[in-house]
């Protein structure tokens, strides 16, 4: 029992999740509690040392076999020293988490934020599997990206490389203003948000969709819309895909990685979403660019937060 | 005598230009020679390798001292195993050039292309020195490009990162062809190429501008124009700023450099030009990805791309 094994944490708003990892990225056994962010910052420090002990005592291996433990969290980071700035959804500002885990847990704690780290975990174990360049998207409530360069992550200098859903694709005549205050960013149109919002914006236009029929649109009735012929619906995903292409193209050009993973709610949407940003990847990506390059599914789902937590200690 | 020194070696069409570099970056010592493009490729190949050897007979160094030999190179290549695909200005194809060169000095050969090479240099010993993560623009008669995270080119899967020259950034409505075949291509509104189409389009639809009286228009002549308050070339600049200046908002969210290095005859407007390239990037990056970024001068000229050729060795 001298294998080492590598402790992921993803940080939540509800939940703290936590992996345990083999040097492979193998996911060899997953634990749960709650954040309790209604308990303040140290409640949720000690939460996360826990459930990281919890997690090792529960599975067949020591403590001592522990090579590091690597936490995924929503907000803004100093990446380097670990250090949260500020985190909306956990309430957290200016907080040496690093710091509090190496003193608390005695091994080597990396910290990055949930995207980045998300993109890791697919890279490491999921789609990208022995993969050296890769570009991730998360489609959710926004776009979230990380960005993967010979294995490693890439934290840019303030720690804000990889923000792909704020990358200003809509050109201004009809951009709209996104949640970080910027108009046009990627995510105001691609993420499941911006569908949601084109589509309303259509059935208050007084467009002929079924959607107005729907009472609380989802991205997936707009999927779904568009899959069963409604053309209103149609050109909103196509938009989604678009610009989705047009920043794989353009990414092509800049860091030209082996493989776009694409996950999250809205790539459920299967090939009839990833066609249409394919088509659009292929049109605007120079031949030297783009030949071998793949645009997939990501294959972790919901793990991929914590197998890239783990990965954080050998490719963080 | 037994400091370690680097040759770079900057191919052109028609002169090699040969820098010997100490491991700070620092020119030791320059060499050129003919390329003797129409000798073919034997040629050119017998011309690098005895180049490097004659700048080191010339200097107070031996050839023991060598370290290695970096190589910029135009053209498509297959960057890790220094492999020129094809090289338009060289008439070169399908050529092992770091095999022959292995071969023929007995050293550590690395080849790239001139862009990355320029960029490493300015990253490595000029505007960027001591900066890890730098993004450099040539604006010449095309925009080249490099980029540099952690010291290193990220030279990506096909060996094509770093063409920003080639960013889709102009949106369709407004887009021409570029040379590389796709539309709306930085290059066609950021380069002397663009600037000057772009006045000589003005004229001919018989915008009133000072440049109609200038019989063969240099992108100079549009900036001098701009400068002197000619209202038609100061749109044209603005248009080369604000491209440029909307690519930088976007590299910064995807990669967050601390410095954009901009060089290359365009470069020279100055603050002309690149104070509205900082305005637009101002009003389009997201604040936490601009705190201490800064747009800069290159400063080594010329000499970039022998500098960074030698520099290929230690941060290649």
């Amino acid at each position: 029992m001298s294998e080492k094994i590598y402790v992921g944490v993803d940080v939540g708003g509800t939940t703290i999740k936590v992996g345990l990892c083999d040097a492979e990225g193998q996911l060899l056994h997953t634990y749960e509690g709650a954040t309790e962010t209604d308990k303040g910052t140290d409640a949720i420090l000690h939460n996360i040392a826990r459930y990281a002990r919890n997690i090792v005592e529960q599975s067949n291996y020591g403590w001592e076999q522990v090579d590091g433990v690597g936490v995924g969290i929503a907000g803004f980071l100093d990446i380097s020293k670990g250090y949260v700035k500020y985190s909306a959804n956990l309430y957290i500002e200016n907080t040496d988490l690093k710091g509090f885990l190496e003193r608390e847990l005695g091994k080597t704690i990396k910290v990055n934020n949930d995207a980045n780290v998300a993109a890791l975990g697919e890279a490491w174990a999921g789609a990208g599997r022995g993969v050296a360049h890769c570009v991730c998207y998360t489609l959710g409530t926004g776009v979230g990206g990380g960005i993967i360069i010979d294995g490693k992550i890439v934290e840019g200098f303030n720690s804000m490389a990889g923000e792909l859903g704020h990358i200003a694709i809509v050109p201004d005549l009809e951009a709209i203003q996104c949640g970080c205050g910027k108009m046009g960013c990627l995510e105001t149109v691609s993420s499941a948000t911006g569908i949601i919002r084109m589509a309303k914006d259509a059935v208050a236009r007084g467009d002929r969709t079924t959607l107005a029929q729907v009472e609380n649109i989802m991205a997936k009735d707009v999927v779904d819309a568009a899959k069963a012929g409604d053309e209103v619906a149609a050109r909103i995903v196509s938009r989604a895909a678009y610009y989705l292409g047009k920043s794989m193209a353009m990414l092509s050009i800049v860091l030209n990685p082996q493989y776009f993973i694409i996950g999250g709610g809205v790539s459920k949407a299967g090939d009839f979403l990833f066609n249409q940003i394919r088509e659009v990847f292929e049109k605007y990506t120079q031949d030297q660019a783009k030949e071998g390059v793949k645009i997939v599914p990501a294959t972790l789902g919901n793990d991929a937060g914590v197998v890239g937590a783990a990965g954080l200690i050998l490719r963080g």
